[in-house]
């Protein structure tokens, strides 16, 4: 089996082709332009690639109503040609095989699901904290769109008592992207968040954060696992601080065993690492086969 | 058709009769006390009616995993008696028939969204603000389980610059709990809810952590209908104050046309009225046949 899969981030686009064991064949990658010039590489890509479905996990805001007349395209965002843009109608209209559509954080939420860390568990919640903080939700074996998609990444924070930055998102200020995403660490500290030492201090008030988020998300959700990816989350030492919060904050209060004494395993990196954008699409695409 | 319905509140049970229209035809209702004298009025209640079903929402934490060998049963509650007792074991010795099992307040949920304000859409969240603060939750046509059950009422608030009250939860101080439900404006004002008039500044304050709580949820979970229910709402006068502070906190960041403009009808109280969760418990027990 050969199925298509396109991560479209707002950096770069990454297409490929795998297999229903969700192994990755080949893959390519391209600096994410004008629409036209990007489509043109994915069309270009995929033709005469034989692929029987393809999975698309996209950024966004995306519209995935299958009800709504704009179905497929992108709805509003700031990236210069890119609003209202008809993502999945340009690829339908070159590729006649079933496709799946989805953000790129619930892709890599079902990826994960499928064949990554939340393999088997009808539930998972997807963080990538990177440039920004997205979220994907699978609940109940199905991933949760609603009236538009989650958009956990602006959830409000409660501050840190000694932090005084203002936060840098453009809506919010001091949600939880504006509060920890990268470019929150890189303002408070003045360097690159990856040039910080592993026992700088910017990290325990990341953790607080980020462990603030987990605590509240398994309250409202209750999900059988949550998965931390993206760039910021390559700093391991991240993970038993953010598990530390999660306990404190909870305090005893959700005595499920998987919280009280299995959150080593319960707050974990994404099990296909940086591959769980691509292969959630490849998982999209091959659900999309399957219902067809 | 005649289906039982439970709701299994913490100070009172509410046993019923309805049928498929979700019209109840016969209701009782007797004090929580222990398990074995209250059962024995609910068991009483329903025998000979010939009811073809039973669904019960209850006061939990409750274990809703079906795989779980205490499936079915309440789990660690300060109610005296109540703690590991077989609940739906109890109930299925004595009636042959489907049963439904579920949270209060994700019956209440699936009420709306079978016969109330969120009727024929695929999701909402329901809240009840009364003495505690507890969140049922539907999503893409199920209801929200996961690892335990969703505990939405203790997710972590942000303060509010002018309120130094420091939260009645016993587990978490501030939590939503802490700071918005009944026993908070009364500890907070001295007098009960009830008797402050509707343009003291307490609801300003209470609008300001629920429509926080109602804000992380749109931006968490995408809801189609967020319906808030519960003695404090019987404040009527809360609505269009939590309404402008999800408009404020959001900042137009979800440009959905049910957030941008349609908030007076996307921020509801019942359409079942103070009959969510018998009618929601109903619901279960409707389903519970149609499922068998």
């Amino acid at each position: 089996m050969r199925i298509g899969a396109i991560e479209a981030g707002g950096t770069k686009f990454v297409c490929g082709i795998g297999n229903e064991e969700g192994v990755i064949e080949d893959r390519v990658s391209f600096p994410t332009e004008n629409p036209e010039s990007t489509m043109a590489n994915v069309i270009a890509y995929f033709e005469g690639k034989g692929v029987e479905a393809i999975g698309i996990g996209t950024f966004g805001p995306i519209d995935i109503d299958k009800a709504s007349p704009t179905y497929g395209h992108v709805t509003t965002t700031p990236k210069p040609g890119w609003s209202g843009f008809d993502f999945l109608g340009t690829m339908k209209r070159n590729f006649d095989v079933p496709f799946g559509w989805d953000t790129d954080v619930n892709a890599a939420a079902f990826g994960e699901a499928t064949w990554g860390a939340a393999k088997g568990l009808d539930s998972c919640v997807y963080y990538t904290v990177g440039t920004g903080i997205g979220v994907g939700v699978y609940s109940e074996g199905k991933l949760v769109h609603g009236l538009v998609h989650p958009e956990g990444g602006h959830v409000l924070t409660r501050r840190h008592a000694d932090d005084d930055y203002e936060g840098f998102c453009p809506y919010h200020g001091d949600c939880l992207e504006g509060m920890a995403a990268g470019p929150a660490l890189e303002k408070r500290w003045k360097v690159k968040g990856s040039e910080l030492a592993v026992d700088h201090p910017a990290w325990a008030l990341e953790a607080y954060y980020l462990g603030q988020a987990v605590s509240n998300v398994i309250l409202m959700l209750s999900p059988k696992k949550v998965i931390l990816g993206g760039g910021v989350m390559h700093q391991l030492q991240l993970f038993p601080m953010i598990r530390e919060e999660v306990r404190k904050q909870l305090n005893g209060y959700v005595s499920a065993k998987e919280i009280v004494s299995g959150l080593d395993s319960f707050i974990v990196p994404p099990g296909l690492g940086d591959n769980a954008g691509l292969s959630g699409s490849l998982a999209l695409g091959l659900d999309a086969l399957k219902g067809k």
